[in-house]
């Protein structure tokens, strides 16, 4: 247990970390632009038995050597931003960071999963510094438009309550909707370009 | 100087009451149901400028009296959930607190604005318990989805942009994305209802 | 399980707000005077076995009823000041709030306990908000000099190292650092109101 | 104006990154050892005025280059912890982070200030992670007792009050108490490590 636990922490360090990488980058990018590319983040630790069930299911010994190995959101990041192209900002902005390793990267906005779930993901790597010396940690960062993450969170609820088997018009609905916020998105996007680029 | 700095220094303390609140109500929800109705809260005082501007327009005395009477979001308070059932049950829960004085209600949301704006709007009265005794602090309160605050963002942003006279085929294109996200979170809504209701 | 982590979230509840109220006061303090009467602020909400083991102790029902009754620091909030005047300030600030009750004081500044021990101690019962309507909850507070916190807290390691029967030559040399504590926060005190009213 | 506010919100950087760093060491310790080494932290930028008049004493040229290289406090963390012992192991823990560089070391408790000042002193460097880049940013970390901050803060109001001037009688006392401080922290420390040492 207690073994877990200091397993655990390390994750919740690097998510520390992140959180002050993050708001470092956006107060800087507020400064000198006048505007915020994120909008907030959310941060969240694997419950240790959502970590064993991973690991289960994927065949994995249950060791925190694997699952430190194998599973690579056990601490997440979520940035939420207004426009896709804020998305596009700040995986720039984080793979610009020297220390930062970037390992992963699945863009789910331009190849949307199956079901139109959409969202950046990044795998990252970064140093935490502890009493004994430095670790390097993996975090999941994902990034979407605030659009994309209200239909995420549903589709999550949706999905767990039907233990993945989604009734088929409800599955259709979602992606009926999830098609309905990219267009959305879309507009508001070349709606906030048109509006920048007119002459007052 | 110092004595505006005195004037705005009670609504920066009612904005922390509030704030702490809200937390409280999220809190104790989120515990019992397992859900939590409000996603963000964001905060802002009204510069001094601002709250200038606003009593000239109005053609009122440029006084620290007459704009503690007259202008009555000094203190701003934005709530931002997912479904707007939960706006009006958010609202349900600040009218049941007995020390906060519910003093308008507009609802912008049954009636929108002729652009397209959507919001529930409260102006509240709550108790500030200073070093010499308790003061009574207007505080706006903004409740909307995050799809309407996405829109909201976007139309303050073009508003200010063209001081005030939006081009016309952007105040159309704001209209018409209005109505979109309207019935995306009508969709959205009744989606998380019909999900809920099903047996699995 | 379910209903303790209720009972007690009430607690963490009524810490918020306590915290929320000092903060004012800290800050209006400071915007008025230039000087905080608070240095920093400490809360704890009691676990769940200590609250059971004192319960045992005083002969008393292990129910919440009656933990919510008899126990009165389930919630407890300790302020560190630099000056002892500071104590009897931030105690005259918290007495002049009309929605906190003062149930009970005790000085141990004036009175010290047989061991040493210097602190103010108050019961008071403020007005939390829930969902249901208002409920009224006793927070303990705790209000001495960092001298005082300092001392205290070794004191209490010590005490419980040696499960209440502390040796007798460590007890004395606790009483005796008291002793010196008590004269240092005196001469402290007299040094800086000595230096307060040296004309310049 | 705004060149200056962006050249402090790097520093303002450097605090919130040094921050983070010391909660992880700190909480890190906390889990291992059970103890706290450190008691709380407080940052603080220094004001314009402030760095401008200190240019000018050294009769260096006023602009931001030369701030940024001969002002070694613009950014100011204040670590307060119980035992003097806890001083030199937070030193330890902040050289063995390899992306700290620790420039300069001045022991003021082994060699305390003419006026009887304590604390020990370190300037270090962090690296910054901006939206363009890595910046290295001079951070000056003050490392102290309670006791010895509690003595700390009246001095620094006294010698501003006496404009650096400071009355015999309240110089003589000042040493006094520091040493009285002194010996308070090392008796403290005693009756600590003589109750580790106890058997049970």
């Amino acid at each position: 247990m207690r073994e877990w636990a200091r397993f655990l922490l390390t994750y919740k360090f690097a998510l520390d970390e992140v959180n002050t990488k993050l708001n470092i980058l956006n107060e800087e990018f507020q400064f000198i632009h006048d505007y915020n590319p994120i909008e907030h983040v959310k941060t969240r630790i694997k419950a240790p038995e959502s970590i064993a069930a991973k690991l289960k299911r994927k065949n994995l010994e249950l060791s925190m050597a694997s699952a430190g190995l194998h599973i690579r959101d056990i601490a997440g990041v979520r940035i939420i931003c207004s426009f896709s192209t804020d998305i596009y900002r700040i995986h720039e902005m984080i793979c610009r960071q020297d220390d930062v390793k970037v390992i992963e990267v699945k863009d789910y906005i331009k190849n949307p999963k199956p079901n139109g779930y959409q969202s950046l993901h990044l795998i990252v790597e970064i140093p935490i510094f502890l009493t004994s010396g430095v670790e390097r940690v993996m975090v999941e960062i994902q990034i979407r438009t605030s659009a994309m993450d209200f239909w995420a969170s549903l589709e999550h609820k949706i999905y767990y309550k039907f233990n993945a088997s989604v009734p088929e018009t409800i599955g259709r609905e979602l992606k009926e909707t999830a098609a309905i916020i990219a267009s959305l998105d879309e507009r508001m996007l070349k709606l906030n370009e048109e509006a920048k680029s007119c002459r007052v």
